[in-house]
């Protein structure tokens, strides 16, 4: 795992008492595509690789195509994560030959959280047995069959997030989904450009990155908690980083949803305002 | 179990290959206290007592109160799902010794489905375990320690609809919980009433009928299809008895949510009409 949603998966992986080999990256390390192939070779018994599309606690877009084409290679099930990539990024299924692909309605879709949802090959789905699903609610062959045969949920599902999603996707199909990415790419690409005028250093190299999430070091000297709460006092929410870069002030700024270009540019004004602010002896 | 919902529970139980013991009751009969006490005492390893409070699938109240007594007595955790009891019913888990009660926004709270709290006594959340939880999401450990730690959820909630039920909440609170439940016993009232000035038979002795739900028959020759298609129509939605009771035509009618007295009778109306619609050799 090479971030916190990696992790997560490992934790769902673990908690299910399913066996598990993983290949050991560091947080923000990009993952080498030649050690996971060394795993699937020496594991013949693994059945499915399960990967994170977008680390969203580094900003990282993971090497989802060529870990695809491994299990084409080695006759794996690929389950991605793509939570916080729907909507962001060009996920498409068939070209990285994904089985399963997760999504919520928050995130890049831009409606609001607590509605999921997978894109899943149909014979996976007529494959599952009621008997493998771990849960009563989230039980995948129950969802799949009553959605297939009476076009309903098997439970009172959240109706209301459900229109809100309905609306969002909508809004994106008649938006276009590539033109969708292309203005996150560009609103990424404005706040990237401003946070290295104003000297700050980010954690990942460009071609890393997602279209969606910035993680970016504050100077030494100031506090992320202090930071975020100046931020805050001025209307805005940014995330503090987690684990060892919390440690070394990190932040992270997401540019998710419906965000104008100006309110870029404005974000940006109040980071610098208040690094001034927070630096009592500064030269620049 | 005595209803769809105390199925589910069993269900859960048996998913989660937690041992179980039952005592069997038919599906509307009032559970027979005495063959609950003769399990209980002859059965010391049963940790936990699972029951439901309103059997939404019949209309029933179970005798809550009866069982949490024995609880006391022979020392055993009590849990009782109120999903559909919390806002229309004195549910007083004080008094009724429930030691976990669950409930949701939409139902008698009267917010929207999506959104689920528990209620339970406190040293039961200080003694659990996080190895003791099932799921990485659904986490009671979890939970309970970023509440009471940090305020937060574990995770990114629904937010949008913890303010609708918040806002329920305080309504409720607002109008005072006994008035709330009193008005649902008034609409419930007025329709079961004019459900038998129909000539139309209900499943349940009035004594266990709870709040909220009323479980109807229709005369033998209408099918409950075809009945609920011409309610649509009218745009009232009815649901179909489960199981049995759908082969025996039963409807079920809920007086869920901010209904108006005048409503009541707009209602009974138009069952009226429908039923005398679908009634082709109508002698009264």
């Amino acid at each position: 795992s090479n971030g916190t949603f990696g992790e997560r998966l490992e934790e769902i992986i673990l908690k299910y008492k399913i066996p598990m080999v993983k290949p050991d990256f560091e947080w923000a390390e990009y993952p080498d595509v030649n050690i996971i192939e060394e795993k699937l070779s020496n594991n013949p018994d693994v059945k499915v690789v399960a990967m994170v599309f977008h680390e969203t606690s580094t900003g990282m877009i993971n090497p989802v195509y060529e870990v695809g084409q491994l299990c084409k290679k080695y006759g794996k099930l690929f389950f991605v994560d793509c939570v916080s990539a729907a909507g962001g990024e060009n996920i498409d299924v068939v070209r990285n030959n994904i089985d399963v692909a997760t999504g919520v309605g928050g995130k890049c879709v831009g409606a609001f959280p607590g509605s999921a949802y997978i894109c899943a090959k149909e014979s996976l789905l007529e494959s599952i047995k009621e008997e493998d699903c771990k849960n009563v609610y989230l039980n995948l062959y129950k969802h799949y069959h009553y959605a297939k045969n009476i076009r309903q949920t098997p439970n009172t599902p959240n109706l209301t997030l459900f229109w809100a999603l309905n609306a969002a996707l909508t809004n994106i199909i008649n938006k276009g989904l590539d033109k969708q990415i292309e203005t996150y790419k560009e609103r990424a690409k404005i706040l990237r450009n401003g946070i290295k005028e104003l000297g700050l250093r980010v954690l990942l190299d460009e071609k890393y990155m997602s279209n969606s999430v910035t993680s970016v070091f504050l100077p030494d000297r100031i506090k992320v908690d202090d930071f975020l709460a100046e931020m805050e006092k001025d209307g805005y929410v940014l995330y503090a980083g987690k684990g060892k870069y919390y440690e070394q002030n990190m932040f992270q700024v997401a540019n998710m949803g419906n965000i104008k270009i100006e309110e870029c540019y404005e974000l940006l004004k109040i980071i610098d305002k208040n690094i001034k602010k927070l630096q009592p002896n500064n030269c620049n």
